[in-house]
């Protein structure tokens, strides 16, 4: 590029994947990989800065889109109040953590070639 | 897959490019491309729903991080309150426009990949 001032740049890239409303994408995925270290959703909620209405509100928006539960929480007994993922919300983290991660280092190969500095 | 409802999904890529501050995106880049077809910011504003005080907003923020103006406004003259991209403005959006195209168009394989129906 000619212009000095046209250089250095980066870029940034928020993927969603959804049937109908685009309600799934890093927010619900942080808060899934939270859970998934701590067992604890009111842990990722503080982790994150989230109140627990706001951080509810994020994942079920994303359950409603996608059409199954994303967590189950234990209700009573020695795990009560323990958060897990489902079987298909841990499915569909894998899925959307290996799609972004592809996606992102192909895009820093196309961005290169676009936006060389 | 296994389960009937991990299925049909589709994905969305919001690809910002700026420096500092990721302003230059969708919205920047459509505005230009009205810009460019019909030499009328207020034009561009009208089609796109937007009062001139928020396009500007847009679009300022976006010059703000990049560093050099996107547009420029005759006053006076024949062609007085038309607008045109300016070279450096011109010369970015075709990169963004390319760069966005090749991604998007890589992003269906990797989908397909990760999600495939």
């Amino acid at each position: 590029m000619e212009d000095n001032k046209i250089k250095n740049f980066k870029f940034q890239n928020k993927i969603m994947v959804f049937h109908e409303d685009p309600a799934f994408g890093r927010g619900p995925a942080r808060i899934m990989e939270l859970v998934r270290q701590t067992n604890k959703l009111s842990e990722a909620y503080r982790i994150m800065g989230l109140s627990s209405s706001k951080g509810w509100k994020i994942i079920k928006r994303a359950q409603n889109d996608l059409g199954f539960p994303l967590l189950t929480t234990e209700i009573g007994g020695k795990s009560g109040g323990n958060s897990k993922l489902s079987q298909e919300g841990e499915d569909f983290l894998n899925r959307y953590n290996a799609f972004v991660e592809e996606l992102n280092k192909e895009g820093e190969k196309i961005f290169k070639k676009h936006f060389p500095d």
